[in-house]
């Protein structure tokens, strides 16, 4: 059901030959209203792709009747020709829609400093738009896959209204492709202030600790869009919980299909002095490289974890960390604790517990382990 | 010729046992005087293993007469037994050489976690002893290997006085073993001070950013000794460049020897506004775990590079980024440059230029790329 299980929602997938082997490339989504509220995050990354600079801009007016989005080009590092084409692209689709162009938000995925063809995307836009359904959601969450294995839906319904959404990529663990497009939809009637206050809790504890391989993209766009058409103004604490649920259940899809990925990774931090604490170190255990490694092989290697710990600014004393893997506290007041034999690492989740002992605060990062398989796909790719 | 080169010292190399394969696993190498400064840094982790807690109160003292080193265990994560074994240790060298055991480093890499043997690390100190020779610094490198290929010495001889030295580890790059080691010794005459400020300048721009694999050990330690056997009083710069050139070398061979690497990555930031821009922004780009892949696969993906330094805080337009790889200049002004197909990449060397546009500051930052012959030397180690 995807973007279309909210009601005032319509959306298409459709192969434009963007994509050299013929794989659906263009997907649309359109809010019908009656209203166009919207809220966005973007990446961080000061090298922003030409689709995100311009959303950016849409997003400030909180009124977006449209996403249009692309996968088989990142239209990123293009110059201005490449803002130029990103604007073309919503200038299109606003003509086919008789909606302002400034309404309507644009992403793109794949290959990074690659010009788009214009002449296709511009015409698959049209056959997009004729194609719109109220059942379309499936066919656009197919069309935004890259080098998903496969396509990433989800729906939380309550009384009355509806939050849905679909992604792609793998936290930011794609290859130049090397993004992560998320788009939800509401029929809730909520104001744009609260809307984008619940998209921005969501996402705070949702992807972005998602952290597959520590890469940032250049593309990341997260779009959540309000039709009204429920007539039901829910609590805000209700909707930003179902808009977390639904951020939180398209993260753990991303960790799932992450590229070469043979381990899900949950590392909770517990006992830190405060919140940021806990998420430094999480992340810091998340991108050790020789961690990653040990846990592809199966090997409880708690030494690595206490090294990684060691790395960051969190209050703690190194006497008193303790870490359990899989349930077994192989490591106790910062040295050996149970029998390291005992933790059975069979199972593609992994568990790790860092206790700080310094605090009450937590915080929980995903990320994968580090395979060849992850090595093959990422140098073999775009040569 | 390694830690002997210069006069006054005297090394041993020996297989205590601590290794089960009964590789050699200690070395000795006592400075005869007639003076004992010395200079020390460590790892910057928080979390330090036993060995590193005393050896820098040893060098507080800023008198050092013997290191003593061993492979086969890095007595880190090992609690107060742990130090009370590093004690015994320095202890039993200070007995057999009759100095003070204020007056003995010690330095241990191997796996984390795990007690040393010390009824065989014992025995091995006085077997060493007996063995100590002015001829003794290769036995002594070759001693302190772990996954090491091959052992590292360096020597550069002036005018009547010598540097030398010997390291072990690539980068961080090493497994749970994790750590780089380095004595140097000098027969020249110099004050504690212009030791600790040489050996300070030195590391910075060497070790320091030798970055094979991003991950900072529990146990990392470089010692510089200095007997004054020579009687020369070098110029302060002259004997600061020697000791730079020195560590520069055996910084390179640790690069290339670093574990499952196929390519050495040298990463020249230019443009910078200030040195620690070009620092941050060449580690940024040394870290990328997607960049690397693509090295490693031949592939001149500038979008990788762009992205890292999209990450950093560094000063910069994104629009007058340029990137050369191999000499090509694939990126200009934050988009496409020369053809990518020109950049030759058959060669073990790849030099990555990314030229920030914003002064005129530089630094390099030497990493490797990520193989599959990695994640298989760091996911089957210890399990």
């Amino acid at each position: 059901m995807s973007v279309t299980a909210a009601k005032g929602f319509t959306a298409a997938g459709i192969a434009a030959g963007i994509k050299q082997n013929g794989n659906p490339d263009l997907a649309l989504v359109v809010n019908n209203g009656p209203r166009r509220a919207a809220a966005g995050v973007f990446t961080s990354n000061r090298v922003k792709a030409a689709p995100v600079l311009w959303s950016e801009q849409v997003l400030k007016g909180a009124q977006v009747s449209a996403v249009v989005l692309n996968s088989g080009g990142a239209n990123a590092c293009t110059g201005p020709k490449g803002f130029q084409d990103t604007h073309a692209t919503a200038e299109k689709v606003a003509e086919v829609l008789g909606r302002a162009p400034i309404e309507v938000a644009v992403c793109s995925t794949g290959l990074i400093g690659v010009l788009l063809p214009m002449d296709k995307l511009l015409a698959g836009v049209e056959t997009a738009a004729a194609q719109l359904s109220e059942h379309g959601g499936e066919k656009a969450a197919i069309a935004i896959k890259t080098t998903d294995t496969v396509h990433k839906t989800s729906v939380v319904t309550k009384d009355g209204w509806t939050v849905g959404g679909m992604a792609k990529g793998a936290g930011m663990l794609a290859p130049g492709l090397a993004t992560m497009l998320v788009v939800l939809t509401t029929d809730a009637v909520l104001e744009d202030d609260a809307l984008d206050r619940a998209l921005r809790a969501a996402t705070r504890t949702t992807f972005d600790r998602v952290d597959s391989d520590g890469c940032m993209s250049t593309n990341d766009t997260v779009l959540l869009l309000a039709s009204g058409a429920s007539e039901v103004t829910p609590e805000y604490e209700e909707f930003a919980e179902a808009v977390r649920q639904v951020c939180d259940d398209l993260g753990q899809q991303l960790i799932r299909d992450a590229e070469g990925a043979s381990k899900d990774i949950k590392v909770e931090v517990v006992g830190a002095a405060t919140e940021d604490d806990a998420v430094e170190v999480g992340r810091s255990i998340a991108r050790n490289n020789l961690l990653k490694c040990a846990i592809h092989g199966e090997d409880p290697n708690w030494g690595r974890v206490l090294s990684a710990i060691g790395t960051t600014k969190a209050a703690f004393e190194p006497d008193r960390l303790n870490v359990a893997i899989n349930g077994v506290w192989v490591c106790k007041n910062g040295g050996v604790g149970e029998d390291r034999d005992k933790v059975d690492m069979r199972y593609r989740e992994v568990h790790i517990v860092a206790d700080l002992a310094a605090g009450s605060e937590t915080a929980t990062i995903w990320t994968n382990d580090l395979t060849a398989d992850y090595v093959h796909e990422n140098s073999a790719y775009s040569s």
